[in-house]
């Protein structure tokens, strides 16, 4: 997606920020700065990069580019006025040929002017409407993180990187799903609609109750599992790809920027 | 919906509703006129109109109101400037006291200054457009008619009208449900998004082998069927309540109208 005008500083993302960026709040940021548009992060080195953003053109659905730095630029004017990749986000994960080797809480002593930041949407944005049009999601009103799955839909490859695409489940009755489907359609630069609904073995999933990563969520007699593709795919794929140097925001550890969720709609 | 300007006279239209009218074409209209918004028909009383105006406006995914006439008007120039009710439908359906008494060509002599017309949106617009994504709509690959329900949801009674909704299912996969979600959420003046998807037991269809009105299609073991309101539910509707005097179009016998398919969508 294109944010064409820089907007305006929004007070309450940049507080949360400045905490961050501070090392006073080091936990997951979900439920902070209600409203503003949160982003999953991929650092790879330039040559990488360049292949990383192929593949994200290739996969628009797991990996919906908010932004991407010029290398060694670590500001991103384009989500907010202040932002620094190397310290805010919460706590970062550091990957070296594809081994997860550090878990810092900022990346200032490993910046390096070869380096190339993915800013990616992520399904917060449109969890915020679908809980304000009244669907329940079911791993937020349970309190646990979104189960998620590597399946057999496969990702349009590039030379280097390819895998399973990883989705997300949220169980919903079928108003509901339906209505979601509307909704999330309108969000195409936070993962957009489903990719599948009903029957999990169509898409390899042959045990819904242990999801691969997250948390097992219920699922009621009168609903179905409906599955969006998942920020996690990028990072299951690089670790797949073992680029010789990486670094990915820590699961549920997002950056907050100065963007509204209302301003990724589509429609 | 309200359409404001008068279309243009649509010549393929017009030459299908001459046929139609001077009763050369006396079969089902599936197919005609392909592009063209087709129209079902009911008709009543005043006094059983007006109830039908509230009734469609309490229930407006079965009862998509395309246009309603003055009494005693039987032209429609906002949906074509010939389309005479009286005689371009071509088949008819005559009941009095809620029973089937006569299946006529025209209505000329049936004719009274008190009759209200109600032209009604009809899934053949949706479907053009599933079939122009690429989507396998059952019933016309298999060249048989739609399997239609009597659902256990209740469409929103007015005084004398009441019943439950009749939903027309298509079955898909799951990706193409998805997309036929969002294709048909975008005329929501011939039903709009579909209202189940999934198990049809929760909406009382005990045997999804065996439709209440229409015929019977496969369902393959990867599909899920998909479940639209449909514009037999006003028929349905209006047999239970027992007018003295309605006229309907016979199923699958619609109006042709000047208007584009496109002109229904919404977004």
């Amino acid at each position: 997606m294109n944010l064409e005008s820089l907007p305006s500083l929004a007070p309450v993302a940049e507080q949360c920020r400045e905490r961050i960026r501070n090392e006073q709040h080091t936990g997951p940021t979900a439920g902070l700065a209600a409203g503003y548009v949160q982003a999953n992060l991929m650092i790879l080195p330039k040559d990488w990069a360049d292949e990383f953003l192929l593949f994200s053109q290739r996969n628009p659905k797991p990996c919906p580019i908010l932004a991407v730095t010029e290398p060694g630029q670590h500001l991103v004017p384009s989500l907010g006025s202040t932002i620094d990749v190397r310290t805010d986000f919460p706590r970062y994960r550091v990957w070296r040929n594809g081994e997860l080797c550090a878990e810092p809480l900022n990346i200032r002593d490993l910046w390096r002017d070869d380096l190339v930041s993915f800013l990616i949407g992520c399904s917060f944005s449109f969890e915020e409407a679908l809980l304000a049009d009244g669907i329940d999601v079911r791993h937020i009103s349970a309190g646990v993180n979104v189960p998620m799955y590597r399946s057999t839909i496969q990702t349009q490859a590039t030379r280097r990187l390819a895998g399973p695409l990883v989705v997300s489940m949220r169980p919903m009755r079928a108003a509901d799903a339906i209505r979601a489907i509307q909704i999330t359609s309108r969000f195409p630069s936070v993962h957009g609609a489903p990719v599948h609904i009903g029957d999990p073995a169509l898409i390899g999933i042959t045990d819904i109750h242990t999801p691969d990563y997250g948390d097992a969520v219920e699922i009621r007699p009168d609903e179905l599992p409906v599955f969006w593709a998942c920020g996690v795919t990028p990072q299951a794929v690089a670790a797949q790809a073992r680029p010789e140097f990486c670094i990915t925001h820590a699961p549920g550890h997002m950056l907050i920027t100065d963007i509204p969720n209302t301003r990724l709609a589509a429609l």
